[in-house]
């Protein structure tokens, strides 16, 4: 079986050292070191709502950061389903430690399951309507790119330029200096082996990044019906010149109500910001057991 | 006349270099280098809804980062409330360096303005009601603590404990070892000076808090007929004790809907995690002059 | 039973790392280079003189970082009065690792009981006058915050504001600027819940501070008989008002010769910038077994 | 004229940014955050006592990173001597960084002035019985130890070794070991160029470490009368052999007290840790002008 | 005109923080402190060889981190061919900054220059015989991976992946456990908009690549005749599919000797780790004007 | 026996810390999370060509931080010489984690062993013609001081100054501004205990450094002859002045062919940058087991 990617692990290390710094400086927890130095304690993270699980990783590096003698296993994965009430994993250790990471580890683990589950909407929301794959974008939450993603991932989606390092994208800007074919070459040339991917917000400019050979096409702001008629001009192009269709990605406009009429359009990706940029925390409590 | 603080300057220097590394890394960006070298631009922030503005300085450090030639204004200041349509700020420089920073110096304006957004909305429902304050929590994006927390008073709203060193909050999991008055007693021995705020879910907890001499109480999961009790009981408390009442917050619960009801209560703050976890972004872009 | 908390555990970690790079770059320990690579040791931290302990975690952190196959046990804890001679801690493992490392774990060893000691002094003076407890300050040694602060909890006394960010003061400049009284009303609307904390260096400025509301007042540089009548006016306020007196402090002059004078007057707690910003080394040594 | 060295700027850049995160974290200054946004100051540093001033460089670079628009001059310099009442340096700018950066600053420079001042008077004290020169050890606070070695540097004196990486030193641990022939052996072939340092405790161990060819002898724990006797068995086995008499040290006793007796040993160097372990603050304070 | 990138502005900025952090670590130069306050001094950057410029942006970052004061201007751009004895650049200030950043702005500049010249012999010697480009790798030196890539556009080539984040790279470890047909489309499904890229090491291989839709095919050790029939294989396939051609790619073998005959196979692109892993450094030195 | 140090382990931790972000950043390893979740492995290091191995702490570190579960044991030791096919190392664990730390292990190994392998092979051609040591310079790669520095000790040769801090040289610059007999005065006056070294281009020079009392000089860009005669011109002055000759180190000119006749010369140190900054990759692959 072919799993999505973990965050990478220095990501996730210096996500939670970060976290760590700023929930701590300068004393410490004022409260748990009120605490009787023995006492041990243990406590299950609780969903108290459906969603998609995402963020595990961080949770447990910050207790690993914090007190390496706290134990924290897992009854569930990034990317599952998880339910009210279910008890997805479990810390052991003292009853100080706990308490001081507590608000750390669900941190992360409610953002990121936030971003999880509405990832995993706009996916169902899509398949409804067709084949069309839900992309991220670089609208992310500073500081937390490769985390979100990651979490993205979790929710069934797939994950679009990474950063500005990844690939070439020629958007207005770029193709009003340079016009879309001196764009395209330029790109290839420089670049080689990167997808070179065009705006397009009208049919014109479809048919221009089409035969600058562009990889991808993002159709700017159109809708549903706009694309659906993008995309039959694409496959004419396709098959008038032999050569394979570029991915097409329409962005903006996708919401959960959308998605699937778009999906029907017959385009290969959904791009919305909203996943990584607007995506409600998944709210999951840490239950001391009594 | 008094304004609201800033964020602290090195958590924005921080920041802007994290999400600098994390879009950038490890060879730039490979579509402005595609770019005639000499092309300038000039291009303006531009809010596509209404809302509060925040995140300016991290805006303005963003292309001081990446290029100190590059100028950056602002028509409106954080706490600002900005219209759709209009011009907040505007950057001028080399259009190479326009392009690289736009998503980065926008990830931080659209969240950081979403947060002062949300916590305006918030304020605006609650005075609806009363004179109760919103306060934020602890319930923060991992490594943007800081400049949430200065959106939030952008939004209008008050900042809670800034984080665990901050002063003493003792939640059920603290008074079940210590005992609710051995408990303030040792918060106060060990931490003078130090807000002592206590967690209640029972008009006999609240009692019991008042009696031991806490600070604050936190009124947890109340309805507003609740809330309203405990503060007749407070007061009450506060009359035949001849002591100052302590500061009274409501938690959970909290809403756009139902923050007039429980502003009418009388408490003084009532907190909610929605406008630093769940705040949408608020939609801005840069629009380059043409 | 309560106890002082231990300082937070990534300024351990932190400082520990800087330290180490401070003594290793760029070509590590010449010396311990020449050793037969097989030798191992077993070595004791004796204390030269009588006094008391902190900075345990900094040392053990040290071996941690530099050889986690060093192992480093403690017969006493951080605030255990150490005399000479005993051993308080012992190091076993390679010798080249102990050599290395050294250094740099006395170095925190020393300092920071040379501040547990003299703040034990501090307290132990403060209590042959009366109940005033032992307070500290922000005059600390840049870099050295957290760990000193808990060394003085090691001490037996307590910590002042961690920073600038947990509570407000309000000293001559601000109250210059703004009047007492808006200044203080001013503080409570914006950082509610915060200790609004007010400096006054004559009685007619104390008095003002009371009827202002302020939480605690710092009595600046007055003699122990000023400080005497300060107390009485506090007092008298608080009886004729109803309401419960401020925490007094006294700021200025409180040395060990005068600590037991100051703490006879009755106010809350004497600050004193001489335990973290003058305190001498303790001599502590690391004595390998032969 | 040759002037000591100022301390490496990226050690000064290093340290405030440690201190004023550790001073601003999360909330930045609550208390400058009240104040009207448009006053500004002039504020004067103005030491309490008479002392060396040092760490002007770490005070300058604190605004700098606070606010570029505060400007900070001086009228002295690192390793000046200073009176008491004198006005050495001015600040000028906005009220609010001022008081915000206001300690930051004064605690570099009253920490790193009174280590100047400590050693300024061992330096005076060693001049009144002889050349020798007072030389600094590695037992420095963490953290601060180029910061602090250039503070010595200011007061006069010179500087041992900087770190593990300088020089060999071979105490008795290593010559237990290794045997002293075959150590100063090691350490020249190993690392040409670096001066070897060897411990000797009697006039028996001085003449193997002559013997062996030692660059440095440091004479451990000796009385001044015994010092002088083995100044003696070199400037013997000087005369003898036809090599230069190794560099001295007298290392352990040396005080204020004794300095002088010290030096008039011989002796090239005497080395101290008080200066850097146990140097009280010179209080030097930031006088508003009004 | 379209010029390469330069590397990006942080990863200057924390390679040569790094540099003169490992170079001035703890002291500062020593001998640079001996010198006059006052002097100053101009100095020219001079290759003592003909070669390619880069590195110029490090070189300036290193004296803009020392010295504000220092100024610095070039004569030449990265990219540029320099000859042996003509003024590149040029540096003026304080005497005691130039030679103390002397040799880490060097070695960088003589660093990058070395991965330039050496890259722009590869790009010379690969056009004598056709067109292939010639392509860097990841095998680069450990820290400088966004610099050195820089290098090597300098030096007119271009860079593969950045990092493993880039695009999907199937090579025989992942065949062997994945098959190749299962293998694309799963990087495909998982990965989309990302260049599929298919190691393979016999024209068996490459047809399997071929079919199963790899972007790009690396040609493993292969001998320019066994290139030169794989490029005939995959011209006959794209003619009989009608589809494109993916990119072919030649590693192994690529020398200044062999480029040429590989160049002539018509393969696409020409990979070397020699310009990233064994580039002599370019001998530049810096005279100071007398 | 006495060995060669390690690299310092803070310089090997933060190293890798470094090539590991800069090779996972954003996304991670796109290609290893195609893998099956369950695959392990078992992987050799094999050296593609004879020569000296380097860095072996650096690879381990490498999948240290990856994967803690990953298990990594050396059959040859850093200064080992190793033979073409010979397996000096395995690695065994996941294998998604094998392959995503595979290219940075062997970065980190193959620029290193480089190092070692030139290394070695300057020291045995300077055996050849007498008992000249090779010295390192201050010609490194940026940000890899430690690591090089620790790479020519395991090649056989000795470590010259490590950086600024580590001791004096008064070059062509510093001489004349200072006159060569002020300048050594001067030195010995700021920094006792150091090594004084002075550059010498000329007999003459050497004259003026020999009467200076210089510890070390440098003769450079002398032949050999030019060399031997300074040697003799050296050798009488301490025979006529009875003081030890100084170090002498031929610097300029030396590289493989003519290391052997400058050793002849009777000068202690050859020193050359070429093993840093011009060592080619040793090729080393990490063949999975099949």
């Amino acid at each position: 079986m072919v799993a999505p990617a973990d965050p990478p692990v220095h990501a996730v290390r210096g996500a939670v050292a970060v976290a760590l710094a700023e929930d701590l400086t300068p004393l410490g927890d004022l409260s748990s070191a009120l605490l009787p130095t023995g006492a041990s304690a243990v406590a299950d993270f609780v969903p108290r709502v459906d969603g998609v699980l995402a963020g595990t990783l961080c949770a447990s590096e910050t207790f690993a950061q914090l007190d390496a003698a706290v134990d924290v296993s897992w009854a569930a994965s990034d990317g599952d389903r998880v339910t009210a009430g279910s008890v997805i994993g479990t810390v052991s250790g003292a009853m100080a430690s706990i308490l001081t990471g507590e608000r750390t580890a669900l941190n992360f683990l409610c953002h990121l399951s936030g971003v999880a589950t509405l990832t995993r909407r706009f996916v169902d929301a899509a398949a409804e309507g067709g084949q069309a794959r839900i992309w991220d974008t670089r609208k992310t939450t500073p500081g937390l790119r490769s985390l979100q993603k990651a979490a993205v991932r979790a929710g069934g989606a797939v994950n679009h330029r990474g950063n500005l390092s990844d690939w070439v994208m020629l958007k207005d800007n770029h193709l009003a200096l340079l016009g879309i074919e001196e764009a395209v070459a330029s790109a290839r040339a420089t670049w080689p082996g990167r997808l070179v991917h065009v705006e397009a917000t009208t049919l014109d400019e479809l048919r221009q990044a089409l035969d600058a050979g562009a990889d991808a096409v993002l159709l700017d702001n159109m809708t549903p019906e706009q694309a659906k008629e993008a995309v039959g001009e694409a496959d004419a192009w396709a098959a008038s010149s032999g050569r394979p269709r570029p991915l097409l990605e329409c962005s903006g406009g996708i919401t959960l109500d959308t998605a699937a009429a778009y999906s029907a359009t017959g385009v290969d990706l959904l791009s919305t910001s909203q996943i990584t940029q607007s995506a409600p925390a998944l709210d999951i409590g840490l239950d001391i057991r009594t």
